[in-house]
């Protein structure tokens, strides 16, 4: 171990004994990547499958953020503890505040039993769905027996992000079903649980049996998890405690029957897949530069080369 | 040589001396890929760059394909010859017929200064735009003068197809600014010529307004081709000699300053580029199988083994 990798396993000792200045430094070697970040993961992997993550996302306004302040709220009132990893994709600011960085999240600024970190990257989206893994692993690693991951938006990458939870609850807002479309058949396919958030406006009841009437239409077996349906109102706190009734629901049958380990399993696979595939891509662009590439490249435009022995030239001896 | 090269470069021969069924035959072979998707191109790559590729792309039901009969029957009426190549990704048909195969195209069936053929794929739509490169070569190869490819799709792989082209095409409608948000962005960025198709209909003044607006907003050089709009009637064939007279004024255009060239040189490079990253996926998909790893992931599952130790086992001596 040289000295850089003892720096790092004091920080996460240091994190592990509940220092949360340490466990900021480790959650921003992750986010910056490379050879720091895999020594992090390296080092939390072992001591990881302890904590239960909840993944929240939903269409931007449908009131995330105030819902999840909410969830947070009831988690307190039970004595327990909760850490909240925000993913913002699409947001310029990368790193960030450990406490008290998201407004709506003011009122738990304060409060030790709660802890919340941004995550954001200006490019490089495909990465940001692995550094939110290693994030959610190292706060399951220093003890978070609950992490909610929040994302902001409904891509393909907040989708991604926000399936690789335990439990995904998918927020939506009465009149949902005419107005959102965006990614609306993969917000479906994804949710354990529905929230209709908002519900003191008009249209929650007929939100609910759109919903109803959609669930219907998929084929669920019989002992599979049916996605349930709540109502709430973040700004009040209204139906917070059902929605975290029927996030424990949820946890228990899928620990009962077996599919809560399956979908872990699928989930590290998945990792590994996609851990195997940007380090070919970070090998492609590599290749793809320098003057070796400017030659292939002029032998190509002058077609004194074809482009596939043009590309068998430039792989050559490549080992990943 | 060994007899399967032998064999197709006799089909060249016979395709560059006007055999249609030997030229199917070839661009049956790109559409399948694999080693004889190679040695055609590479046979083809060094008797390239006479033609001219003229790309028509724009949303599902602008009237595409009536428009591109229309032009057909212009370019016949210049005694001059036309191939066609029409790519439908979403179609579970491939390879196909060589002529007539596109109802709306039945009229040039018979005439032998007009080839058309469709390309299509059930999946790996990456590979579409590779194998859509590959054949517009082969048809410039074998003396193919003027190459219109029409894409049906408005999605990125059509888009990325369509931005292959010399001049590029992008067909809308009387009312599209209110109706169409499919990839407007991405339509408007790579459109060398606008043709408002269907132009019997009202609503072409407020289109041509909408557009000549949006082109008002983007940044062109004093010298650069700013994007000229024409009206049609796809069905009556108005407007397609406007249409063909745009197009030759942007080939001129770009041959003179030099831009055409540029896009050409563009064009390869990027073709390079995605070759490269083609071959290093397929062989992720080859690594991410098989015994080895069976165990790998077992180890990933027992957490004896961290995720990236077991990307390194994986990758360890590839040479792609």
């Amino acid at each position: 171990m040289n000295s850089r990798s003892s720096d790092i396993a004091d920080l996460f000792a240091d994190a592990s004994g509940g220092d949360r200045a340490a466990l900021a430094r480790l959650l921003s070697l992750i986010e910056r990547g490379g050879d720091d970040a895999r020594t992090v993961g390296q080092l939390v992997f072992p001591k990881t499958g302890n904590g239960y993550v909840v993944g929240i996302t939903g269409a931007p306004g449908a009131g995330k953020s105030t819902l999840t302040s909410a969830l947070i709220a009831h988690i307190r009132s039970l004595k327990q503890e909760v850490s909240v990893l925000a993913i913002d994709p699409s947001s310029p600011f990368t790193g960030g505040a450990i406490l008290g960085d998201r407004i709506r999240m003011q009122n738990h600024a304060t409060d030790k039993g709660v802890f919340i970190r941004s995550m954001a990257t200006r490019g490089h989206l495909g990465g940001l769905s692995l550094a939110a893994s290693e994030a959610v692993r190292l706060l399951d690693a220093v003890g978070s027996m609950w992490t909610l991951v929040e994302t902001v938006g409904v891509g393909q990458i907040e989708v991604e992000i926000a399936r690789n939870a335990d439990t995904v609850v998918v927020v939506v807002n009465p009149g949902w079903g005419d107005s959102v479309q965006a990614n609306k058949a993969g917000l479906l396919e994804i949710a354990d649980v529905f929230v209709i958030n908002k519900a003191d406006r008009p249209g929650v009841d007929q939100t609910r049996r759109d919903l109803e009437q959609m669930l219907e239409l998929s084929d669920f077996t019989e002992s599979a998890w049916r996605p349930t349906i709540v109502s709430t109102v973040g700004t009040t706190g209204e139906g917070a405690d059902a929605l975290w009734n029927a996030i424990e629901e949820h946890r228990t049958h899928t620990q009962n029957d077996g599919s809560l380990a399956k979908r872990r399993d699928q989930r590290l696979r998945n990792e590994l897949r996609v851990i195997i595939e940007r380090r070919l891509e970070h090998r492609a662009r590599e290749i793809c530069k320098g003057d070796r590439w400017e030659a292939i490249q002029n032998e190509l435009l002058d077609r004194t080369r074809d482009p596939w022995s043009a590309a068998d030239e430039m792989l050559r001896g490549i080992s990943a």
